[in-house]
């Protein structure tokens, strides 16, 4: 859907080594080349890894966009620590779509960070503790006075923001401890940044094109966080964040 | 002046244990302690360091606040590489003030980065040249078309900026490269971070009271850098900010 694919690799290039014609893969694709609704795509083996076997390609499909960009904020923004980061508090704001579903799980299953969640609505609330996350907060109310009744919470060195609303900013720079990191995803209003200064506080985009819409020196790692992916889905130790199937694509809908 | 000190130790407190009496130190000091015009002061040990011998005490003060905030930006929050980075370029914004003379000059010295300075003026253009920038460009003009002008320059994975206006963040966000970073240490209005997204580019706040305010884990690094600046200062690896000496203060000023 979208740009988000899997399929069969049909025909490889003179330089592909990473594929063969009847591999099944999978891949969020770059806005500049043909997106998932052809018949056909041409796709980059360096953002493109195989297909877990223990998925349909329904399923599949719904990974890459929301597992790269869980992994890339995670451990390439955020600067997570793989094993490690016992010793603080990750908060993940807005918890119970796509990407969080896939960063709340990431975070608990490869780091030891302690993990916030947020939601408004109790099938929320239950998504986000099923996800993985140690302690759940409502984001419709202050956070501040929820997170400092939390007895013995290390210090939230990390945010992860799916929306990022003016009050949402203000609640992240009073919580944040000094010199940690918050990450956004979604298009805030221009925000006020002198609110962290004084804790050198440093703010992080990450967009999943980016990588394959500037061809950076670092590309081919989404082919390698798609294969460790894969591994977790086949292994069990992921679940995938799809929620429901629609059937067949048809030209009437 | 203000909070920037030099001077001698008079007393120490049962559990300092790096300082004695006599020694000449200096320090930028904290917010919520006297400042530096007091005749005495209490400072903690681990934001203090030794006074640099080769200078006198007006020009050892000129240094802590600007070698502080220029060292703890570079390699604290852009993360440049000591004896590296060599196929990077930085572009420090607004070259002619006391913390871009300090950055300049520990970027030219401790990295291997290429260095853009930004002047206007012809004796700051002079003045950014003789800190060790390689390059020069008119921060007055547009910067993307003068950058593209420079032949085989590296790209521009980190800028500094002292003085972030509206048409300076445009102009940043032009010309900072994919997955690059952002440094800032003044007072911009709210600034639309959508500008850089695309790039999954990060903004870094250097506030040099960040460690003593909040009594972070890793505060004592101060002590660290002012004792690197004062060795590279006494052995004429690095210039002092100071420009003039006002003479003694006294209260008629």
């Amino acid at each position: 859907m979208g740009y988000d694919a899997s399929g069969v690799v049909e025909a490889t290039g003179p330089e592909v080594t990473l594929f063969r014609p009847g591999d099944h893969v999978f891949y969020a694709g770059v806005l500049d080349r043909q997106g998932a609704n052809a018949e056909f795509q041409l796709v980059d083996e360096r953002i493109t890894g195989i297909k877990p076997a223990a998925l349909s390609f329904e399923a599949a499909a719904s990974v890459p966009l929301t597992g790269l960009t869980a992994w890339e904020m995670l451990f390439d923004r955020l600067q997570l620590s793989v094993n490690g980061d016992a010793d603080q508090t990750l908060l993940m704001l807005g918890g119970a779509g796509g990407v969080p579903c896939m960063a709340i799980q990431l975070a608990r299953t490869l780091s030891r960070v302690n993990i916030i969640g947020t939601a408004s609505r109790q099938e929320s609330v239950r998504a986000v503790r099923g996800f993985g996350a140690h302690y759940v907060l409502d984001h419709s109310c202050a956070l501040a006075p929820q997170v400092a009744s939390l007895a013995g919470l290390p210090p939230i060195t990390r945010i992860f923001s799916t929306y990022t609303t003016p009050s949402a900013w203000e609640n992240m720079a009073e919580i944040i401890a000094p010199q940690g990191r918050i990450g956004l995803i979604d298009d805030p209003e221009p925000l006020d940044l002198r609110l962290i200064k004084f804790k050198s506080v440093s703010v992080h985009w990450e967009a999943m094109f980016t990588r394959p819409m500037h061809a950076t020196a670092d590309m081919s790692k989404q082919h390698d966080i798609l294969n460790k992916l894969s591994c977790m889905l086949d292994s069990g130790k992921l679940k995938p964040p799809l929620l429901a199937e629609y059937g067949r694509l048809n030209g009437l809908c």
